[in-house]
């Protein structure tokens, strides 16, 4: 298992992994198989969306964010349920077919780690398996 | 990897790829294993839900419509932002444990492709990996 | 695979399995791997979130069932539509990192079962691969 570090900016904030994915399967020497991505905590997650026009992820965490509101009565005293809900809406594992040493992902694919109680620093675990 | 390629008949849908995961689950010949199906797309997801009452997947698809409306003010110039975050709410990889060469789903469940900006040629990637 | 039966106690819960799914990943032999986790039901769902202070959970399950209300004009005659929308949210399969023989989770991380129409008699599939 690899283990990736990152510094999220701001409460919420969607930033792209994938260059850091394909090093990890590089370093891996796995040529065909499987990329497990895992975010090991409760208030962030992982999603995969576009990655031409930055407007695209801006209108995700502006329309999630109105869907589960920051404050909406919620009883645990942190102040982070709506971060912990957003988690479980979008999860915490993906996987991703790799080929010819690749991750096989859509012209327009990007991964991205999701933060939704920001800003933190986060780990994603790595695990690339033959098959 | 096995890649299907469908075509979608609306601007949103759920249509129903079990047969078509199955047949690609046996020309592997893996008989105890994980069949991994991802989305190459940034505008469609993946799930399973119930496959015996149509009614089903039309609730479905009305309700999250009306959760994350066409239009709600969205930035990306495409128009089609309601779509994206559709996708990443349903996800875009799914995993099914393989037993005696079968996918081992429960009664009631279907796999199904969810197209949120269609009608469009889309793409589907299969890899049936031994465990 | 094994299978995991479990009794769910009201019509919305989230179950904490995280020990079953240890116990599952020990019988295996398994030392590093993937544990897979899939519930083949379609009105129940798999999420990952906070296993220390309960009231996460009762956030959790009260804004979902805000955010796809019980009733809300469906058509499916069994009533429970809101539930198969909640399970295609949250999803059915759920994949873990094992190290030394133990699920790679976070601190604050549990695995939920979650129940959105119960109660009643549950399965969850779990296979343990090497890799």
């Amino acid at each position: 298992m690899q283990i990736l570090a990152i510094k999220t900016p701001s409460r919420t904030a969607m930033i792209d992994i994938t260059s850091k994915i394909q090093e990890a399967v590089s370093k891996s020497g796995v040529k065909s198989g499987i990329c497990h991505i895992f975010v090991p905590h409760t208030t962030a997650g992982l999603t995969i969306n576009e990655n031409a026009d930055p407007d695209v992820v801006d209108d995700i965490l502006k329309e999630i964010n109105k869907i589960v509101p920051f404050g909406d009565g919620y009883k645990h005293c942190e102040g982070n349920s709506a971060a912990h809900i957003k988690a479980s809406m979008f999860g915490f594992s993906l996987q991703i077919i790799i080929e010819e040493a690749e991750l096989m992902l859509g012209r327009w694919q990007g991964i991205y780690f999701c933060e939704f109680d920001g800003p933190r620093n986060r780990e994603i675990y790595i695990k690339v398996c033959c098959g």
